[in-house]
C-alpha cells in the first residue's frame, strides 16, 4: 500500500524493471485539460536512459501511452492510466544478482521483506518505477503552469566536491537544459562532467545534489500541522531512489546563525507582504508565504560500481559481486526531471487542498 | 485534514495554545497494552517549559489525562484521547500580536491562508501543538520496546557552531538526561549550554541539530516505494516546528564520496547478514536492514528575539516588533522527546504495516 | 483505525460509555464560519436520552465544550475538538454484564476481538459515541445551509409494521418535530408512539424505519467509482448503531418495475434539467443529479429487553441473562439526529472534494 | 480520487468502455502467493458480455494480461498490474448517445459534473469498469480460502416479482453456475430465466437480488466505529452500477420483530460460541461474530431499453431517445461475480487490518 503519493490528485505507480512495462494511474486530474503524448514524453526524454555520454548507454525509448482518462483530446476528471513497455532488457547481464545482493542496493532488504525478489533489473527497486512519476508529474506541472502561473524547475549544484553557483531566484529552463548535467552554472557544468566522465572510466561513481525550485506559488498552500508543505516535500524527495538528504531555504546551514540574522524581515514592498531575504525557503509555518520555493535534495553515489566488492548471497554466505551491464555512474542528470515531477505533484496536491477548505473564503 | 499521522497507528492532534488545552487522539493501538499516566508523563515532563535556565521559564506542568481507550488499566484497542489543559498563559503579552506578524513565524502565512488566526501565545501554531505528539509517541515507544525490543532515543549534537561527538551506536538515555542540553558528549556539552545561555541574555536565539536514532529495528519494515521508511522519517522530522533539514546515514556529506568508497559491503556475522559500515543509515530502498537506524535533524534558531525586528502589521504597513514574554533561547533540549515522539510513531506503523502484509510469509 | 469518517471534513470519534467523557476532533472545516455551542447543542438534546417517555429516562444533559478551532466566535480552519463530559453513570446496573454477554449486543464480539472490554454502560459500544457525529454533523449542517443552500432533513416513517405517509419532497422539520417520535404524519404518529409505549411496559423493543432527505444538492456531488455518493451514504448509514439495511430511491421495491417502467424521463423544466420522476433518489451514476435525495435506513429493534434470555458468560459457559437498567424501547426518535448528521458529512465532504477536482471548469 | 477502495489491499480501477482497455492496480497483496491468468480468468468469464442468451451478446473476451507484480508465478509483494484490452466495440451504434442522455443513466451527471464525457460505450460509467474489480477480487477470494479457510459465494435469489428459496449456509458454487440465471434454486430458476427472456425480446429490461455470502469468517474481523464490517461490505455493494439497496441478515424485514423475536441467542456448541439463529447476519457491532455473513443487494432494472422515452440532448432541449446496440435485459447473472469480488475485498482489507492491529493479543 505504499505505491501511492497525494490526497486529491494522487499517483499510483506499479511496474518491474523487466516485466511488462512500467506506469501509473492518475486519480484526480482536473477535467477538461488539454492532454496528449506530446505534454508527457519530454520529461520522459530527459528521464530515460542513452540520453548523454554521463548515463547508462541503454537504448529505451520509454514512449508512453495513454490508456485511459483522455476522451477527444481533453481530461475527463476519470483516471488517467499511462503505460510505458519495457524494452532493451538484458536479463542475462543481471544473473549473479539472482544469486548475491549488490551492496547498498535494495536486494537484501527486499529479499527479507517479501521472501521473494525480481532480481532482473532490480525488479521494483529500478529507477524504471520513476516513469510513472515524471508522466503524473508533466500532467502536474501542465496544471501548476495554466491554472497558478507556477513554475517547476530543478538544476543539478553539486557534483561530488564541486559545487555550482545557481541562484534559485534566477536561473532558467534553458540553463538547465544548455548542458548534459543539467547545471545552469556553464562555468562550473564542464569540470563537473569531466569528473563524472572519470569515474565512468574507473568503473566508479558519483553523488551530489539537485535544487529544486517552485516560483509563483501563492500564498496558503501546506497543511499543518503534519502535512507541512516543506514535509510533504521531504517525503517526495526522500521517497526517490538513492537519497539520503533534504534541506529547505537556509536548511542545515541555518543553524550556524543566531535569530536575529536569521530571520527574514517583512516588508510591504508595491502593496504586497515580502520578505527581504529567503531564509524559510518560501514556506512558514508549513505554509507558503509567496517566496521562491527552494531546497536541496542529496543523492548518495550510484551503488553499482565495476568493482569487485564484499557481500553475501541468497544463501547469506560471505562472497563477492562485480557489477556489470550499463549503469549510470551518477543518477543526477536524469534526477533532475524526478525532483521536478515529485515537487509538482506536491504542490499541485496542496492546491487543491487549499482550494478545497478555503478556497471561498469568506462566503459562510 | 492535516492533522492526522499514520496509517494503522493513527493519531489526530488538536488544540490552541491558549484555549481549552491540547490533545491527541490515538487510534489503532494495540488493545491489552498495559498503560496508564505513568506512561506518559515522563516525556511529557522532558518537553515542557521551565525544566531549565536553558528553555522558556513559563510554569505549565502539562498534566495528561487519559479521557478514553483504556480500561482497567490496559488499553481497550478503541481510540485513546488525551488531554493537557492549558495552564500558565497570559495573554497580554501577546497584545502586540494581534495586530503585528511575528518574522519567521507562522502568523503571517496562517492569516493569509485561513483569514482568521488564535494570535494568543501563537495559537496552533504554538510548540504546544507537539503536546499530542510526544503523548502519543510515548506509548509507541512502549509497543516497540515490549514487542519488538526496539529502542528509539534522540540528543543533541550540534549548536551553533559547536559540534558534539555522538556515537549513534553507543550513547545511552542516561547519558543524554545527564544535562540540561540533552547532549550526550559530557565534554562539549557545557560550552554548548553556555552558548545558549549567552544568546538568552543577548536576547538573541540559536539553532542545532538533533540526532534520532533507532536501535534493534528488524530487517523489512518501511514499503516503498512512496512510503519508504527514510521518506516517512523525513516527513515525520520536518512535520516538527523550525525544522529546515534533513538526513539519514551518510546524508549531505555521502556526496563526498564515490560509490566505492560509500557502499556498505555485507558480511555473515554470526549466522546474520550484517553491513560492516552503516552509511545507509540502517535502511536500504526504503527498507530497514537491521542496522542502526540514525538521522540528523536542523533546527533554525528561534524566530522570537528580544529586539526590535522589521515587520508588517495585519493592514499589511510596515512597523517594527520586539520580542516579550518569555521564551526558549534554543528549541534543542525540548525538541529530543519530540524527535523521539515522531520516531516512534513512524516505526511502530510500519511494524504494523509489516505484519499485515508480510506477517505471516510462505502460509498463503 | 476506524474511527475516522470523511476525506476533507473529517472526523475522529472517540469515547466510552463511562468514562472521560465523548468526543469528536473535526479537521478540515473552512475557517470564518461563526460557530457556538448554541449551534451544537439543539441537535445534542434531540439525541440525549430522557427527552420523552418513549426513549430512556437517563438524566444527561449532554453538554458540549468546544475545547480548539474556534476564536474570538469563529472557525480558524484548525482542528475543532468537541467534548461531552459523562454524567449519569450506574456501573452496578451493568454488574451483570462484567460477566454475561447480551445477546445481539457487541459484547462477545469486542471480547473476542480485542481480549478486553470496557463492560460498564456497553464501553465503546454504547449509543454515546453517536455524540461527537452528531456534535459535527451540526457543523457540517450549518456549512451546507450557508454555503450551497441543502437542507438535511430526516423522520421516523416507520414503526414496526406501522408506516407512515410522508412525502421527500415536502414535510418539514417542524413537522418532525411535533411530537416525540419525530414522524411527520400527523395521523399515523400516535399508533406508532403507543406501540412503543407498549413495548416500553412490556420489556420488549421495537425497530423501524428512518427516511433520510438532503434537498437543494446541486449537480455534481459524488465520486465515481467507488465513492458514489450512494455508497458514502450507505457506509454511513450502515456505521450508526442497530442498522441493517439502506436503500436509496425506488430501492428494494425497485426490483418490482420493468426498465421502461422504473426510468426518470429527462426535461427541461424553465431551462434546467430535471426528472419527471424520482427513482433515481436524487443520484445517477453515483454523482448527486439536482432532485432531492431520499434513502431509507432499517434500525432493529433494540438488543436490550427486560426478559430472561440465553447467552453465554466470558468463559463460554452457557446461562441466561435478563436486561436491566434504563433503555430505550425504540431508537427511532434518538436516531433521527444520527441520520441527518452523517448525511451531512457526507454531502459537505463530497461538497468540498467537487470544488477541489471540478470547482473552477474549464478554466484549465 | 474516488478510484481506489480498500486500506491494506487496496485497489485503484482504471478505464473507459472504448478507449486503450480496463485495468487495475493492486496494492498491499501478500507476497509469496501463486498466482498466474488461470487464477482470474475464470471470474472475468463469469462476468464477461456473450456468456448466455440472457446476457448482452456483445463478442468479448476479456482476456486479462498480469503486468507487473508476479514475478516467477508468485507475487513480489509489489504493485499487481492487471489489463484487459477493450475488442469489440461499435462506438457508431452509440452516436445518438453523443447528443443525448440515456435516461437513468449516468451520462447527464457526468456530463454536469465533468463538463466533458466519453460517450462512446458509456465511457467510465460502461460496466466495463467492473472488470478490475473482478480481477482483483479473485486474487482476494483466493487469499480467503488458502489463508483463513473463508469461502465467498453470491447468487440471484431475486427477478422482478420471483423470489428463489436459497438458504445462505447450503448453497454450493456448483448450483450457482448450474444454469445461466447463477440462482441455485432449480426449481425456480427456469421461471426466472424466461421471465429475462421476455423482457429481452420486448425490448425491456428487469432487475432483482443478488445475494452475498461469506463463510467460516474468523470472529474479529470489522474496524468499529465507522469501518463496521456492514458499513464496509454496503459501501462496496452500492458503489456497483445499478444497485439501490442493501441489506444484511434480517434487513428490513427485521423491524417487523420485537426485540425479543429478533436476538439471536448464544449457546456453547461443542467449546464453540455459537448463535441459535443468525437474525444478526454474522456480525454484531460491526465485527463478524463466527457467523455465516449473509446479505441481499438490488439491482434496478437496466437503464437501456428498446423504446423511444423522453430525455433531453446536451444542449438541454427536450427530445426522445431509443436504445439501439447489445445490451443486457438483466444485470443479475453478471452481477453475481462482482458481487463475490466486493465481497472478498472487503473481508481480506479487514482480516489484514485485524492482523495488524489484534493479531498478537497479549503479547505488549
Amino acid at each position: 500500500m505504499g505505491n501511492t503519493f497525494g490526497t486529491l490528485f494522487r499517483i499510483t505507480t506499479w511496474g518491474e524493471s523487466h516485466g511488462g512495462g512500467v506506469g501509473v494511474v492518475v486519480d484526480g486530474c482536473p477535467p477538461c485539460l488539454e492532454l496528449s503524448v506530446a505534454d508527457l514524453q519530454p520529461d520522459l526524454d530527459r528521464r530515460r536512459p542513452g540520453q548523454s555520454s554521463i548515463v547508462t548507454p541503454r537504448k529505451e525509448t520509454d514512449t508512453v501511452q495513454i490508456l485511459s482518462g483522455v476522451f477527444e483530446g481533453r481530461t475527463l476528471g476519470t483516471p488517467i492510466s499511462l503505460w510505458v513497455k519495457n524494452e532493451d532488457f538484458r536479463s542475462e547481464a543481471y544473473n549473479e544478482m539472482a544469486e548475491k545482493f549488490r551492496p547498498s542496493h535494495a536486494d537484501y532488504t527486499y529479499h527479507a521483506k517479501y521472501g521473494h525478489r525480481a532480481w532482473p533489473g532490480g525488479g521494483r527497486t529500478s529507477a524504471r518505477e520513476t516513469i510513472g512519476r515524471v508522466a503524473a508529474g508533466a500532467i502536474a506541472k501542465k496544471l501548476l503552469r495554466l491554472r497558478y502561473g507556477v513554475e517547476v524547475l530543478a538544476a543539478v549544484t553539486q557534483v561530488k566536491d564541486l559545487v555550482a553557483t545557481v541562484d534559485p531566484e534566477r536561473f532558467t529552463a534553458a540553463e538547465v537544459e544548455a548542458n548534459i548535467l543539467r547545471c545552469p552554472d556553464a562555468t562550473q557544468a564542464p569540470a563537473m562532467i569531466a569528473l563524472i566522465e572519470d569515474a565512468r572510466k574507473n568503473g566508479d561513481s558519483l553523488g551530489g545534489v539537485v535544487l529544486g525550485v517552485a516560483r509563483g506559488v501563492p500564498v496558503g498552500w501546506g497543511d499543518p500541522v503534519f502535512d507541512r508543505l516543506e514535509a510533504d516535500l521531504a517525503k517526495a524527495m526522500l521517497s526517490l531512489p538513492a537519497t539520503k538528504g533534504f534541506e529547505i531555504g537556509s536548511g542545515f546551514a541555518g543553524v550556524h546563525l543566531t535569530g536575529r540574522e536569521h530571520n527574514d524581515a517583512f516588508r510591504n514592498i508595491d502593496g504586497e507582504v515580502r520578505t527581504l531575504t529567503n531564509r524559510s525557503g518560501g514556506v512558514q509555518g508549513g505554509i507558503s508565504n509567496g517566496e521562491t520555493i527552494y531546497f536541496r535534495t542529496a543523492f548518495k553515489p550510484v551503488a553499482t560500481v565495476m568493482h569487485e566488492q564484499d557481500t553475501v548471497d541468497v544463501h547469506y554466505q560471505n562472497t563477492t559481486l562485480k557489477g556489470r551491464g550499463r549503469h549510470d555512474p551518477c543518477v543526477l542528470p536524469r534526477a533532475v526531471p524526478m525532483v521536478e515531477a515529485m515537487t509538482a505533484l506536491v504542490l499541485l496536491d496542496h492546491a487543491l487542498r487549499h482550494e478545497a477548505q478555503c478556497g471561498r473564503p469568506g462566503t459562510a
